[in-house]
Parts: C-alpha cells; structure tokens; sequence
C-alpha cells in the first residue's frame, strides 16, 4: 500500500553477475528510494527479473529523463524494460457476453477504487449489460457476432479499443473467441478467464466434463491470450472442492466464484506491472 | 439443483430410535418422492437434526394439508419442525452503509436468479448507494443513525423490515450495531458477516488487530446476530493467506473477497433451510 | 467418533419412493439405534445410495442374523449391499518402493491407532524399506520386478495378498503397473495415489509437465485402481500452490505432502466404507 | 532447489536509501553469484529486511574472509546480519511426548534428506517413543517432568543441547512448558506447533474450544517460543475445514495434519534463514 506516488521499473535480461548492483546502484546514484523490489533467476533459462518500486519524489528528475539516463545501462544489460507511473491510470475495456457475475465484480472494486483504473467503455456481443454498465457512466458498444460477421467483429473490437487509446482488454466472461491477429497484435495485454482447471477439461462445457470425470474440486485460470485457443500463460489460478451431490450447474455456480476472484486477482497483478512472461509461463511478483 | 418445485422439511427433536423411520414412513405412505434428505445426532445433548426435500408433484395434496397431517407425527415426536415451498421466494432486506463489494456481489447474484429471493427494500444508513439500488428497481431507505436517535432508527429498521412482509434481513457491511431488542426479536433471522476471523479480533478494526499480531491467515464469518455482539452462532467462515508484504490496507482488500463470498454461502445455506441452531452452534447441512 | 461398536450398512439400488422408509423401518422395528445415515439420488443414473451406522447393542441379534432377515428386503429393492462390524478390524496390505514419506505416514497413524486396522505385510519391489517396517513388527515381502518377471511378480503379489485374507491394498507411492488381471480381480479394493493433478499430465514425470506448463497450482488424487492406467474412480484430491520460484525438484517436495494427505485421506473413507463407486465416479459419504 | 554450495545472508537495518546498491555492490565487486535474493522494506518502523544466496565458488574468498571484508559495511549500515554456509548441516534436536505424528513426519523428511539436517538426539519426557528414534540411529534422553523437578529438568534439556552444540531446539508436540529462563537464553531458536489457531483458543484443550464455539475451521500456528507463552512471533499456519459432524476426537486428528505440516514448513524456513523476526512478527521470505 503506497499513499504517495512511485514509478514501477519491470525487467528482464539475460543473467549474470552484478546485475542488482548496477540497477540498485544506477538508483542509488540518483537517491532514488526502492520502497519494493523482487528479483528472479530463472535458472533453466539464465534470465533474469526484476521489479523495482521507486517513491517518484525521490528522483530529481521525471519519468521522461529516467529513461533517457536508463537506456545506455539497460543496453548494455540487453534488457527488455519499462517503467510505469502510478499517477498515470492504465485504461481498461472489458469484453462481456450476457453473464455478470465478472462484470459487477470489477465495477465493485472500480467503484470502491480497489482498481484504480480507467474504463473508457465496455464492448459485448450482446445488449443484456447496456443499462447496468451506462448507468456507471461506463460506455457500452454492442459488437454482435455472427456467423458471417466474425472478421469485422474482430475489426470493430480493435478500432473500439485503438480509437480510447487503451492499454489491457479483459475478457469477463466474453463468450466468443478473439481472431488470432487481434490476439497477436496485443501480446501480453489480453486477459481471459477460462471457466475450466487448466489444462484438464479444455474446450466446450468443462464444468460438464468435469462432472464426468467425477473430480473433487473445480478450478478457474486467469491467462494471457495468445492465438493457441485456451494455451496462453496462466497468471493466476484457483480450486474450490464440490463433491458428489453437486450437479454440473451447481459447479458453474461454484465455479463462478472462482471466476471472478481469479480474474480479479490477475488483473491486479498485470495492472501492477507484476506479470512477466517468459515463453509460456508467467513470473508474477506478488 | 432441482427445477422442479419441491418442499423442504427441516426439524429437531430428542434423539431416540426410530425417528427416520417414522418420518420417511410418513412420506412415503403419501408417495412423496424424497430429492435430498440429511440427518446429524448431536450426540452429546441427544437431539436430532434433519432436512428433507420432497418433490411437490408427488404428494396427493398442498402443504397446508402436510401440515395438518404431519402435526401429529411431530407432536409425539417433540419436535421443532417448519416445512416451506420452493415456489414461494423468501423476502429478504438488505442492510448496508457505504461500502459495496457484498451489495454488488448479493445483486449480482439475485439478477442472474442464482439467489432466487424478492429484495423488497435495502435500508442504508447512508445516502451513498441510494442510485445503484434503485437502478436495480429496488426501494431504498435512507435511515440515518445517529448518536441520539438509535432507538428511533431501530424501530424504523422494524418498521420497514414488517412492512415489506420479510423472512431475513441481511447486514451486508451494514456499520452500525443493532439493538438487543431487534435482535431477540428476530432469532435466526438476521445475518451478518463480521470482519475478523472469530473468535479472534472481537472488536473495532480487527484487520489492524491481526496485522498487529502478525498472523498468517486472516478470515471472516458469517453468523446470525444476536444481543450478545459478534458471538452469534457461526454459518460459514473462511480465511485468506497473507504475509509480512502486506499492510492493514491490503489485509482490508482481501478480507473484503472473503467477506462476500462467506456472506453469499451463508446466506444460500439459510435460504435453503440448510442451516439449524442448537445453543450457539449450527448444523448446516451442505 | 464412536467409541461402542456398530455395524456399517453401505447399499446402492435402483431409485424409487419409500426406500429409507423401508430401509429405516426395518432397523428400527428391530429397536436399531442408528447413529448416523446418509441419503444421495443420483438423478442422471436413477440410482440411490446411502450408509447406515447402526450401534451394535441397540439389536437383538448378530450381523448373521442381520443379513438373513434383511435379505429378502434388499432382493425386493435389488439392492448392491454390504455390512461391516467396527469390532473386525480391516486387513490392509501396503506396497511401497523407495520412497518413504507415505509409508511413515500411514505407520504413524497405525502406530497412534487413529487407522484402526491391521497390516498384515507390507510388499516392495525393493529392499529399501525392509527396515522399518521390520522394526514395526511388520512382515516385509520383497518381490523384485524385472523386464521379464512381471507375470510372475504380479502373481506372487496376489499370492501374498490372499495368503494374508487381506481385504485392501494399498500403493503407497509404489512404482510399479499392476497387471489388468489383477486391477480387475480386486475391483474398488485397490487404493492408488497418483502424482499428478488427474486429469491433468497423465503419464510420466507429472511435476515436470506441470513446471513445463506453467501452473500455479500442483495436486494429487487417491483413487481406486483398475486396469484403465490413472483412469479410475477419484475418492480425493487436493491441491497446494506455487508459483515461478519453484523448480520441478521443490514441486516433487511439495507434492509428497499433498500425496500422503490424500491417501490417508481416501484410505480412511474406504475403510469406513463411506466410498460408493457407480460408473467411473465416486459417492463418499464424509 | 540449488545444488551446489552457496552462502545465505540474512539481515536487516534501518532503512535509507542505497541500501542494496551497497550491499549488491559488496558481493558484484567480489563476482558473487547471486542466486536468490529477497528485500523487504517494514515501512511503519523504517527497518529494512533482506536475504541473499551467492554460489560459493563464485567468491573468491571463504565465509570467514567474507565476514571480515563485509563487516565494515555491514557496520556502517547499522546492520543486524548473519551469513551461513549450506555446506554446513544445521543441528536441530526435537522435544516429544508421546504423541507420534510430528516425529514421524520429521524423521521421514530427514531419512528422505528432504530435511538435509543433524538430528544429534531426541529429547523426551517419556518412554513411549525411545525405540524408534533409536532405530533411526539418533539418541534418545528421557527427562522425567514432575511438578516438583522443573527447574531441574529445564537445567538438563538446556544441558543436553548444549552437549550436542545444536543451533536450534523443535518441540514437536512436547507437552511441557519450558520455564521462561530456558526460553530467553535461545530466543528465534526454539520453534513450537501450537494445537490451536491462534490467538483463538489459547490455554488447555483448544479443540474442545473451538468444539464448543462452533467454528467451522481449524487450525495450528508454528511460532518462535517466548517466555510469553502461546505469544511468539507466528512463522507459519493452516487450517483445515470441518463442521457439525465432527466431534473434538474428530477435530484432534484432522488437527494433527495440520500441525505436523506447519511444523515441517516453517522449520524450513527457519532452517534456511527465510526467517527474521522484529518485535512480535515474521518476515518470512518465502
């Protein structure tokens, strides 16, 4: 919990030694203070990541010439970086179908202020969340999609979320699948929750498909979305246990649960640059 | 998950043998076709707890008649016994001051029908979420507490809750402590969730308190109220995992996923007549 | 918890009104004290299952005599039925490689009585463990499992099996394939703890795959063996979280505490006789 | 999962910017490797955390070298530090009673080398459990505790410990309190599984407590001791759910998987310096 207002620098370069001293060092330097700072090697892989929270009046300079000043070092470190500020709210569209139970949850934490975020509008392929979503003062375009209309839909989408100049798209429960060149346009800035325990149970009804399995508990993740249907980098995930008096639809109520709060969790940690990818998996920075 | 409608018997009498026998036999005498039945001894004070749903079509008159000819039965029985329709939608207020995240989460779920209930009205002590109420075209009643008026406040919280004909009120975060009086008047019909994990923390800011004691697991139950504050019998409880990186702000921000959810359970096991009070423990039959 | 002795009624039959009824009114009308019952309508399959604890001094007569008076009712309702005396402890035969973190586990409990039975060996395709399980005053048969002795191997393990009138068997994290003509000669006997999340990364090196696929969430279930490898019927399952700073050797570790949890777990619903088995899925009645 | 040497350095200081830019810049300018680091800054008391892995054979000095050249900085930084080498097995002697479960599920960590530790003896005040430690090859003291020998008995487990030259002391459900004298002479190095979910239910029986208060989950903290009994600072806890069927027999036994599993956990982190206490709380790195 910061009051004030802090730069957070994400990063990832291949490892080696002194690598925390010349990033903490290049802060120091400058009496930038750290107020919370997590480090990662992934050994298999000889990369290293790094988050680094930094007070904003710490600095004697802005954001602008931080990174003017950061560049040479992060060449030299062959780093793959950005800095973000925490007075600048990242902008936010939620794709939605016709259930809410996403919907009112991230609205709830939007109103409270838990997300801190903008929402520049809400895009759904039906009209059933118009009223609830205006009358947050929220935008809401309807963007059907049919059989015949999937490539313009998918066009429509990208021009809705380029034209409010958007950072992340959330799909809450949006019940069509994105085109593979939207997905690839905006790596690592899709979010989806998937209603099944990945990887068990990909595909079509998986709160069924679990019930024939006869499982014991039922889970939801929270993922990036790539162009490979349901395979993109899990951020977060959880369970919750049924047994066998629960019938399939008892387990989509259950599992609705797990939905939100799971989808909520990853949005948090992704808004709070605390999600680094590295081929198909995630280092979150909790 | 039934679609059809069906009733729910749910008793308590002195343990002694023969007690299911003589119940099921009554039920099926009449052909009552039973969906879901649950039976728990208590043995240590010898009383008998059960619930029993039975398929409404299969029974050759209307609950009224049950009730007539099953008196006899539970009189020799000494039993403490309802029986209620799945047709008939239990009434339930709503209690809240400013914050949202359990009235979003209840409406949500009362507008997908998952909670299958009537909101006749939500009383607040606050004009705050007077707007997202009544977009819902749910009455609001703004019902302010001050320090000189609780008895007046009270009686109108009474007032409101008999007027609309309600079976439960719920205090969704609802800041204010209600009068012993309204409490007794009500038993087991007015449910709260508190925000600590009882019975540690009774008191004000407990997320402080925890932080304060540096715990590692922080929860919140939902109980029935009573006059005796916070020490009502407990419905449901649930806890999150925390750590040292988290500050009394951050544990409010989880406690706050836990509280709706725990609340939402408690409140289903409730309207489904799942949930019997002995002394100051429950049986809930999931 | 019982401290008198009691009978087990486990059945399962086709679905119909009146069962408990009939089922409960004959216990009774025999002055049977039941302490506790359990009730579940599979609705898909039309089939009911239930369990029935009985204290053994509230009948005039032995579970001889139970079984001959209760048959005819049970042929009427062509019902799949068993019954079982708390005072004749259950034969448990547990086969173990060389790993020991289940077998410790099971010993302790046997050791502090909380799993009342009796083990009258222990089998392992290796010598590792003879030790142990020795000290305990336990027999230890090795039966080495090569290439070209598998028929063999598995046949002396029915062997011993038999030899000890065992009625369960137990792999406590033993590495070996049982034979099909085993796994079907003792259906719903054989207990089985698999190292993975099943459904998920079946096969080899389980942990591997779920490092590999990036999971933030690694389990194990217990479930009875049958000639389908890792396919049959779960009793239990868990799960414990990671994330990106675990490697597949802290994931194994953690992993054997899920393990050991679960088998002790689903081995004490077997052995109470609380596991139904219909189809590939189970009812356990907790 | 580090397989070769490494050195672990734990500490903490008031905090100041530069903090890790001079210590990073200690161990770059020496080419260490740093395998692992954690940082944590205690915002309300200005008091900042850390702990660092360096390979061993990346420095080009030993630990008493290091020591020397670290000390002035350390100095200056107002440091509270310590540096361990993982070549050097820790000497942990446990306390039992009777009760068999955390021994068990110690001793199988240590034969599995999970635990990768000296157990030099096991301390008890009874018999029962004399012959299996001593099968594992490790000595046993029986000290006697009787209402009139306390003092001596304190003085002979502190004797005994002593003797073995061992850093830290288990007590793995040892049912005596150690006098205060005895707790202040090893403070952060006596480690105890509480049988409750403190701060619920401190003082005898707590599950019989928790039965009594109806909660609907149990649980068991792992905490440093302190001549402040049941007050120490909290490394680690669980819970477990149970509810109105489970008699405190039942909860006694789903408590023991709770508490051998906290035990074993936070003893990892203690053992692997992820431990660091201020005032009354942990910073656990994980």
């Amino acid at each position: 919990m910061h009051r004030g207002r802090y730069y957070t620098l994400s990063a990832s370069c291949p490892d080696q030694t002194g690598i925390i001293a010349r990033i903490a060092g290049f802060i120091a330097e400058h009496r930038g203070w750290i107020l919370e700072s997590n480090y990662h090697a992934e050994s298999a892989e000889r990369r290293y990541f790094m988050r680094i929270e930094i007070r904003a009046d710490s600095l004697p300079f802005d954001l602008a010439e931080f990174r003017k000043r950061f560049a040479p070092l992060a060449g030299e470190l062959q780093m793959d970086w950005r800095i973000t500020d925490s007075a600048i709210k990242k902008r936010v569209v939620l794709l939605v179908s016709k259930q809410e139970h996403c919907l009112y949850d991230l609205l709830a934490r939007w109103q409270s202020k838990e997300l801190d975020i903008e929402i520049p509008c809400v895009i759904s392929n039906h009209e059933t969340l118009r009223g609830f979503v205006e009358w947050h003062g929220i935008a809401f375009h309807h963007i059907p999609v049919m059989a015949d209309n999937k490539l313009a839909a998918n066009a429509e989408v990208r021009r809705q979320f380029e034209e409010v100049n958007a950072d992340t798209m959330v799909l809450a429960r949006y019940m069509q699948i994105l085109s593979p060149e939207l997905c690839n346009e905006y790596p690592r800035r899709i979010l989806n929750i998937h209603h099944s325990f990945l990887p068990s149970f990909v595909g079509a009804k998986p709160y069924h498909q679990a019930y024939q399995r006869g499982v014991k508990l039922i889970g939801a993740p929270c993922h990036y979305v790539t162009a490979d249907l349901d395979q993109g980098p899990i951020i977060e995930q959880d369970v919750i246990r049924i047994d066998h008096s629960d019938s399939p639809e008892d387990m989509v109520r259950y599992g609705k649960d797990i939905e939100k709060t799971v989808l909520a969790r990853g949005l948090r940690y992704h808004l709070e640059d605390r999600v680094m990818v590295h081929g198909n998996k995630t280092v979150v920075f909790r």
